[in-house]
């Protein structure tokens, strides 16, 4: 069985973005990128230049890796990734 | 697929205000401007001239600029954008 | 469209009231003046002469400046509206 | 409208009491008192002659004056009320 | 109306027991005396000679006399009754 | 009405074992033990030779103690009861 | 009855891995392997060289000791075994 029939769930991500986009926009263009999900914005922190963000993404198949390409396309780092939850739809015993 | 198809369901604002409009008179004008939308504002702190507040908005589709507006006609500001929710209803698989 | 269709439906109030009337009685008034809603008073703290309340009114329609009114008739103080809670059912979408 | 149609759903008071009778007994003594009510009472401290007690009543219609009587006619005293909740069943809007 | 309609619910009891009969014994004693109710036993803290335990009793009508009958004849020691919740099932409006 | 028919429904104990068999292997032989039960198995502590495990076991009628000789074949030590639920599920009435 | 009627509902797992492959690819992978389960990967510290995870698998009949090797196959090392949740169900009375 290959990886691409496991569907990943949700994925929680520690972002550090520049001010602009805004904290809406910047939510606005990740949820773009992710068809079918819900996508959770929380600002941590802001200093004078940046912002540090949770970014929770929940579906029933988070696009993990278009998602990040999305994070820095809009100038910002994914500092970590902190939590990934995944499904073996398929059954098949031991 | 374009930023428009995208639903803001909540977003969270960390918000400073003259004493008047009082907390009332304020979250009844946010209300007006929000059709369809819950509207929750908790005083967080009072100083002699200013109020702190934490307005959540709910809602389907929250318009969120719109509300940014009210709350600067107001005389307040948005001090930051705290948490922000959005749904991708258009399910668009990798 | 107007104030007139926003409807509250709870608001947190800090009050400060004299011992007489008792918390009882005091409640008994404010829900006289609140038709179709919940009222929940705890008593914060008491003082040799007088007593903090959290009070709490929650309904379809609070009707919270006449609330304002009677805690005001019993020689009470509104210290702070502490939380307010509104909803506008037109849906009047962006 | 009077306060008679006020319906009062739950009080709790803080009750100073002699050591007789033991918190079972009075729960029972002041449960006998209050029809269609339940009746919780926590020992939050014990002294060597009296007991603090929390007593919560909750029902459809807790008949506090008669159940502040009991408590005193048992000996005991009621030290504070420490919250009140009640509600207007006739809607009677603004 | 005498007190004999007044079902207790639940008691919780501060009990102190030698190490013998074990809490497992001493549990399945406890629950022989109280026909219809579940019995909860928490050991709280453990010494050379003896264990302090939590004991809860809830049913529809704890048998809360005979329960602390059987305590003592295991030779245990209720220090203390720490909650009571009895209820009222005849509604007897003021 | 004898013990026979009192129903432990959950047991906590607190369990001191060698590191051989691990927790997994351990919790397996616990399991095969105890027919129609549900086994949670907790590390509290690792030393150098032992583990303290909280073992939680529920169940209908749960083999209370067939699955403390099993715990001794292993090797290891019962260190307390902790916990202990029952229920009668004869009514039988004061 | 022989353990391989066991079915193990739940395993917690604190691993130590080599920051590559990332927590990503390290869930696809343990998710690959454990066939009907649900993963979930927490990073709980990052250092220079390694991260620590809580590796936990639910699901009908978790596979746990395939996982444990398809762990060690990425150069992760499990460091324990946190909880194990099993179930018996076969009921087989005293």
């Amino acid at each position: 069985m290959s990886n691409d029939q496991i569907l990943v769930k949700r994925v929680v991500l520690d972002v550090l973005k520049p001010l602009q986009p805004n904290a809406l926009d910047f939510t606005r263009q990740l949820t773009t990128s992710a068809g079918g999900c819900q996508v959770k914005v929380q600002v941590v922190e802001v200093d004078s230049q940046t912002e540090s963000l949770m970014v929770e993404v929940t579906g029933e198949n988070v696009p993990v890796d278009r998602i990040i390409e999305v994070i820095r396309g809009t100038g910002a780092t994914v500092h970590s990734i902190d939590e990934v939850e995944a499904e073996n739809p398929v059954s098949d015993r031991e």
